[in-house]
């Protein structure tokens, strides 16, 4: 049963415009084509989808790399922005026409998308579409891992490379608005002077700085608590070398490589902790628990305007092709975004 | 300022026998010397010990790998039992006299030793002096690692590789104590079959099958929540293979090696957690709070009878060497003690 809102058109078409490439490869295979409207199940929104954030798993996903998980749509995109046009059983109809930003697993490069009403925030007027669609993803992200699986606490202190990445800017902006200290690593003088201004303490230029070193000199000799690693590989045992005794290493990704050698004296003597998630498997209730705690506690700074996502770039949907391209080239700074007209 | 216990003889010596190697080799070196008594310092107690554990970081130390931390005894031995001749300043005086087992940082193979009087325990009815003193190392660090750094709860499994070992059969014991299903490996079946008297459910032999299908096969599928691992190296790899989502992994030692490939991949998807933790650097104040805690939760099932050491064997001071050589044919199962006249 799916009630349609009022204030919206009063029917919805039967097809849409979606990017839903049949088969891996390059940022061409992303085209718009034509597919069913998908409807808003049990528990779910179908939302109008206004903007769509781009994050690297769609291109993992694309490149064939990274498949949707079971039941996720194979139309890529993992957040949305927009206006909620119909509910389905067991959701308050008072949603309907509400501006709202979702975390879903698949299906955000599209004209309309559903997703569970648990992983909404409606978006306070301090936030444009494009700005909400360009957050549930990293802000799920970094929550869960910063604040949680690393369990950062004020007055601490957080290396995050890639920090000016949509993962290396939220991170920067969340850690200030929480009292850490946040140093990142970027590939270029401009990068590390942008990344200052959003709002890093410390911005090393992993290119001509050996960043160990300079951790090392920028916390006094002690080391940060916390790593945020989306690099892997080799920088595995660097970053070790980078934590302060019972320091936490949480990897997101691994850029670089899935294999780490890690010191295991250095683990026993300094009680390091190495841990990692990743955000799109877990369940519909993790996710609901998770935007709860969002919706409380940093979400009170989003409506005041004290946290906007840094926006790189903005594309039309049909030209998702070239946002792709834009995040390959890693010249990004922030996120990367879909208009969806 | 020194007050001198009235239940024990009324003048203390100046000297004591003490294993105390000038340098290091093989057992041979742990021959009995003269060394002048220690002193209770402020905030300790000096203990007539009457016997000495021996453990694996005493064969390192030993071997010259594993220096004392800095003021630390030369003298060898990190747990004794005994009788308290001298209280330091600010220590209970109602303490002279008294049966104490203690977590020390060194020092233990010696006629005297001087104990950090938070380190102490009393020792029950239930304990012969033999069993107390065999029982603060392991008890300290499965207490630590297993329910601390792993947060091991009530109904949930753990994996202890040399199942048969001092760590092994305390972590067994106080597993079953605490509501965990206990399983594991052993280099013989007679090992395995002790294990299992122990209490453990289930015991591998790691020489006849390969434990990771083990583990797999006897959870079902699922895998143990957590691991406490002494052996490192190449093990590292197969023991993540054997944990649950959310696994917990802590290293205490690195017996096959101190580098390990981990699989971040395997990390992130299943949320494990890699950490470990040594005990003798730890700060006095740490250990106090762990013995607090011990002296809570673990001392009245000693004191009920419910808890005892596996007693491997008994060498008197004189034969350290023999113990040690014990201890290094690693044919022993449970705890090698001396006993000090």
């Amino acid at each position: 049963m799916t009630t349609v809102a009022n204030s919206v058109p009063d029917s919805l078409p039967d097809t849409m415009v979606a990017i839903d490439p049949q088969q891996a490869g390059g940022p061409e295979v992303l085209v718009p084509v034509e597919r069913p409207l998908p409807s808003a199940g049990p528990g779910e929104l179908l939302v109008r989808v206004a903007a769509a954030g781009v994050n690297r798993p769609d291109v993992a996903q694309r490149l064939g790399v990274y498949p949707p998980p079971p039941g996720a749509p194979t139309i890529p995109g993992l957040e949305i922005a927009g206006l909620v046009v119909a509910v389905g059983e067991g959701v308050d109809a008072g949603m309907l026409g509400k501006r709202v930003c979702a975390l879903v697993s698949g299906g955000g490069y599209a004209q309309y998308c559903s997703a569970p009403a648990g992983q909404c925030l409606e978006i306070p007027e301090a936030l444009s579409m494009i700005e909400a669609g360009a957050m549930p993803e990293t802000l799920f992200t970094v929550w869960t891992n910063v604040f949680g699986r690393a369990y950062v606490a004020e007055g601490e202190s957080l290396l995050v490379h890639g920090g000016t990445s949509g993962i290396g800017t939220m991170a920067i902006m969340l850690g200030r608005l929480f009292g850490l200290t946040v140093i990142v690593t970027a590939g270029s003088d401009e990068k590390c002077a942008r990344a200052i201004e959003i709002g890093a303490t410390h911005a090393i230029n992993y290119r001509t700085q050996d960043f160990v070193a300079e951790v090392k000199r920028v916390t006094g000799g002690a080391g940060v608590q916390a790593i945020l690693d989306m690099v892997g590989g080799d920088y595995v045992p660097r970053n070790i070398a980078c934590l302060a005794d019972d320091g936490r290493h949480v990897s997101i990704a691994a850029q670089r490589g899935p294999k780490a050698e890690i010191p295991l004296w250095d683990v026993m003597r300094r009680r390091l902790t190495l841990t990692g998630s990743t955000l799109r498997p877990r369940s519909g209730e993790f996710k609901a628990l998770v935007a709860e705690e969002i919706a409380r506690t940093v979400w009170p700074h989003v409506a005041a305007g004290e946290l906007k996502p840094v926006i790189d770039s903005v594309f039309p949907l049909d030209q998702a092709a070239d946002a792709h391209r834009r995040m390959e080239s890693s010249e990004h700074i922030g996120k990367i975004v879909l208009e969806v007209p």
